[in-house]
């Protein structure tokens, strides 16, 4: 049986990756926290799992390296230098780095890049998405990320693409934008859509989660599935296909 | 057989309107546009359908008082001097001003104050629109009507809760707002949804057009409701009642 | 403080509902299950609420009505004769009967109804319910209920108007009916639209409940609304409008 | 610029067909109908469409093969012994047969087919249609594609895994099954999603057609890729990969 360790053991993510894993047929082999040295659980369990907070970052990636264990990085609000040290570190061991750990948004990734390439420029692309009355930034990471396949898909940058102050007197739509928008409100754990539009037809590719857990089981089933592969940075739509 | 005078008979939805009657069992008794005297056609029709523009609504207001007859107001733009016009006529003829006069609009519209009404302060509302790549404004007059309908169920006016700017760090939602969020892409006619959110459920109530001709059949529909009233600023979602 | 007993108590309801009730500023008097006594608690509480068995529904409304106690009723798969039972009951006290006991779904089925009143006849009315994959029934209570609010809305009943079997070459749509089609998958804990569709245009109605708890709170508040109320028989929409 | 012949040229698909061909720079060579040789117009045209009768089939693929021109055929209510006509022609010329030819839903086709084979049988699937009230048939020819690309995807065929009555005390739901359920009302042209979900979370894959003008335009995208192919049999979602 698989063993876990957990950075971050603490958090909301981590006590609910504890929760899970069992049934996943995995073991927690610990877990450490802002205060612990980082090495131990290293060398201890056979994959690691990061929930923390990205100033711990760098600590958690040279102890993988160290202890030449592969890591999934859950971890938000990275920086560039953040994706550098990833980079960095995928020379060594296998990480794999994601904004969202649910199965079904790492499906939905590879479908809006997907239909992004195939339906050409004749259909504009907007997204968006709904979450709880607490969520305190928009767009979600969620939706950029999917605004990113979505420009990857198109042969853009999200950067070029993006637009979301869409209020007043705006003009007619630019072609090549990619419009998001967001709502709020009640305790919505996170809805995405992406809407291609062309004359007299739309695709909406839509994702529904409904209950926090899925992330969890995400988190578990990457790092069973990161847990035998060789050094290289990896992306949660290649778990799905493995 | 009702007779029916266009005010903006040459333009995209005057034409739809003389298209519609027909089989409605309406007669167009004729249509004046910018040149032509507003009065003659006043003097001839039962009842009178304005979607011209808002700079000629003070001369067609003053024909239909001259003519003692009741008009349709369906023109967009309108400033609060124009509603102050309309107020003052509506004391000697029947006026229905709307923004939207699609039946299912006019439904819609009282659904949601209704519901804002009665769900309370607890239930979080959000609107999100979608139009074709053309629309130029954002967001559309129909989603302001909708906001304004759920505005008044809640005791508030739109002015004091709408929040139309949801992007960056923006904090938690603030209660008692009511979010706008607008997609653009395609031919879509105009989809209208008004979200309400509570702890672990959502109410979405949702409009679809999906053919402009609804809107000049509304605008019949409401002619007719329209040519047997006293004085007084009706509603479009009077009609349905009717 | 309110003080609530509980029929059904072990049952996953009334654990619910025990949870619940303390944030809810009222207070659980006790509870009864299959081989107690109903008497006792209902002598010691404010108010009932009944989440046990139909064959059970009898002697509770009995105990009910020997102490003069107000009932809430949520127990599913009752008979003509169990309404027959309520119907005597509500001559005496206060009983609250409904097959959901979801805020929202009381406010849409009021909804339904009205627009199912105003729109009249041209507007085709269809039903579509998602649940989890162990569901055993199809449609669900709830899209049986809001059949009933759409038939009542018509001026017909579901037993009249409802169509479950469209499959294979079925002929143009009847006027007047009401389709239902049921969805099962995942653990989806209940949506439910009401669409009502006419040329050119729909309205959809949609209630999604996210997490069991809501039927809990709704509970809850429903037994607090009925506490003081004279003998009747009461709906769950009069809860928000109280 | 390419000549398209069109057979069924009288009906309302090569009334369309005609109607946008000049907008895609495409010119109609001509059109047969019933009663007309159907040698002369695949003589003359550059590529054929085909949106006529089955039982004309046979005579429309000998006629493409003697001329050995590429043929689009969108004609409905094929039996096995029009796909062996069709397979048999294949060996010859270029046949793209569909049984729906927006762009849109080719697309869809194909999501739908990966998205089935990456998130195996943990997640159920259901297709879920909705069509204007005069469509006598259900489930839509459309949704039979989708469900068929969703059984190709989980490595079964529709025959064996759809569910089409769902209806009363049914049980859970069987792994590996595909529901399907049709709604009818109004004018809708189609609207058809595909609803995966399983334990926290969904994805629902959906496509709207606002007008009907996208399967004219369609089908002539679909012709003018196909004039220069080499024999073999084509489906539609080769068009936007081409």
């Amino acid at each position: 049986m698989t063993s876990i360790g957990i950075y971050g053991s603490l958090g909301r993510m981590g006590q609910a990756i504890a929760a899970v894993a069992p049934e996943m047929n995995a073991r927690i082999a610990g877990g450490a926290d802002v205060k612990d040295d980082p090495g131990a659980i290293a060398a201890e369990a056979d994959v690691l799992i990061d929930f923390s907070a990205a100033q711990a970052l760098e600590a958690h990636l040279a102890a993988a390296r160290a202890a030449g264990k592969p890591i999934v990085v859950g971890t938000t609000g990275l920086s560039l230098q953040h994706h550098a040290l990833i980079d960095a570190a995928a020379q060594e061991i296998a990480v794999l780095q994601t904004g969202n750990t649910s199965l079904g948004i790492g499906l939905l990734q590879r479908l809006v890049r997907e239909a992004a390439q195939q339906l050409g420029a004749d259909w504009d692309i907007e997204i968006v998405e709904m979450h709880h009355r607490h969520k305190a930034d928009a767009p979600s990471g969620t939706a950029l990320m999917l605004g990113n396949a979505a420009a990857t898909g198109m042969g853009t940058t999200l950067a070029e693409a993006e637009v979301t102050d869409r209020a007043g007197t705006v003009g007619p739509r630019a072609t090549g934008t990619i419009g998001l928008a967001s709502l709020r409100g009640g305790s919505v754990v996170g809805d995405h859509s992406v809407v291609f539009a062309t004359a007299g037809e739309r695709i909406e590719l839509t994702h529904r989660a409904d209950d926090r857990a899925i992330f969890a089981r995400g988190a578990v089933r990457a790092a069973l599935w990161l847990a035998d592969k060789p050094a290289g940075r990896y992306t949660m739509d290649q778990v799905l296909g493995g």
